[in-house]
């Protein structure tokens, strides 16, 4: 018997969002995973197939992302020995610092809820979709995950408790972000961080963090621009970035709010007050790399406002 | 010649709000200090009488909180040569966590602009506020300063920029706060913490900050009362104040939203979403103190949402 199947999306996404490290993501429209499932006469969750990434998806069902945070899901749902197939097709770039690991396990879980008639609630998935990004990321935090389900710019109040904010995102509010074709894993882009900071710095950067949090409640692009300065993250993390010095001078100078490391980088991230300058920032970006003879890819988006999706 | 005096009052107010370290405060309705100020015959600044604190404030002009932040700005507005007499009532402890310097260094300086009909908008007097209260903490923040001036509850997000944010005040939100008669100096709560702290800290309390102005803005007191714990500076300062956990326990038995240590103590603080837990967490406070012999005072207060004023 043929069944017909369902397809989603889910979207890659900026974590730390400059100065909430493990604490705010946000959502772009594009790139992101798309997953078709449907049900089959074999028992059993299996992937038929994988497009993308160049074959680094494992398409073993424990292994990958997608399918451990569906089985989690169906696990919850007492429907693990369900027969069901998915197919992922990976349009965005891996290891890139955009998510990807976190749009697998969000879309995963979303494709199983929606194939079951929606169980349970968007927000509901969270810890499911947590769950297989943990197997990618080595470490919980929903920082991806959060923002590649609801949309939006994601406040994470505590990681444990998945106890998640959404904050208002001002209208004109545009994200620019540059994937380098150069790769760093996570693991080690979270090596290199000092595991002390001092509280100077802690205040520093809180002072930034809140500003921020007020700046988009108020829509006051000053204060987001004054506030949008990574004291503590950045500086440890940019030289494992050819250029970055220079790329993110390019954006300030094209009139950035801000500038700096898409969670643990490669990728560079800006934003913008309007899709002008946002644009003039990601060519500014792109001709630094160019000079350097760095391919690279450029995503200019608004914030997200929905998260993943069934088509 | 006899000149007709002004008389201007300047609140109490409590430093870091729990999880705002050296960058949140908030004003209170009472206590605070009084200053009179009339123009006089005799050339320069004068302090005339000194009442209240038990004869610990200094009435030298150059050592005083107030007279100092009151030349900062009389220099400033080119009047330092002109004769003004000054009279000082503090009407509330003294190294208490409550604010006094703090108070004293706006009330100087607001008495000022209103003796010289208001030459600076009263935001602006700020920076010689700090400068007063500068001398008695020997560290430049605001948070302090700025509600005591402004009212409300105040974000610095820089204090050397001194870029401070007005944050919403929930209706209803109540501050109870303690006083032990005991003494712990600014310097000392100040010498007890350890420079450094761990990054995974760092995220914790930067989760709990941002939960509570998130919470402030949507008025959501389940929220503001899931993130007022502050696991960074209370725990070294704790041991400080004799009872200090009883006196909280007490508190957030009573229903408090949070309840910690105000400024460098020893008062301690607490946060009710109405008058009537405001009013059962300050008696639960005070009888753990009085049970233990300590004599305390007990304020409760709405958010003051003007701060210093002329009578």
């Amino acid at each position: 018997m043929k069944h017909t199947g369902i397809k989603v999306f889910a979207p890659a996404s900026v974590g730390n969002v400059i100065v909430g490290f493990d604490i705010m993501g946000l959502a772009l429209n594009k790139p992101g995973d798309e997953i078709i499932a449907r049900f089959s006469d074999k028992p059993g969750l299996r992937i038929t197939k994988v497009t993308g990434a160049k074959g680094r998806i494992p398409s073993e069902v424990e292994k990958n992302t997608a399918s451990v945070a569906a089985l989690s899901f169906l696990d919850h749902i007492g429907e693990k020995g369900k027969g069901i197939e998915i197919e992922i097709h990976k349009k965005m770039p891996f290891a890139s610092g955009l998510g990807s690991s976190a749009a697998s396990a969000v879309a995963g879980v979303f494709a199983m809820n929606e194939l079951f008639k929606r169980p349970l609630q968007k927000r509901e998935l969270l810890p499911f979709a947590v769950k297989g990004e943990e197997l990618a990321s080595k470490a919980l935090h929903a920082d991806n995950v959060a923002p590649s389900l609801m949309g939006g710019i994601i406040f994470i109040r505590n990681n444990h408790e998945l106890d998640i904010q959404r904050l208002p995102a001002p209208k004109g509010l545009y994200a620019t972000v540059i994937h380098p074709k150069i790769e760093i894993k996570t693991s080690e882009s979270r090596g290199v961080l000092n595991k002390h900071i001092t509280l100077n710095n802690h205040v520093l950067q809180s002072g930034n963090l809140g500003g921020f949090i007020i700046g988009l409640f108020k829509s006051d692009f000053d204060l987001i621009g004054r506030s949008l300065n990574d004291i503590l993250i950045e500086p440890q993390r940019a030289g494992l970035i050819p250029g970055f010095k220079d790329v993110k001078n390019a954006a300030l100078e094209q009139g950035a709010l801000g500038c700096s490391i898409s969670g643990a980088g490669p990728s560079i991230f800006a934003l913008s007050a309007n899709s002008f300058i946002a644009e003039n920032v990601g060519s500014a970006m792109q001709k630094v790399f160019h000079d350097l003879k760095i391919d690279s890819e450029l995503f200019i988006s608004t914030i997200n406002p929905e998260g993943a999706f069934k088509y």
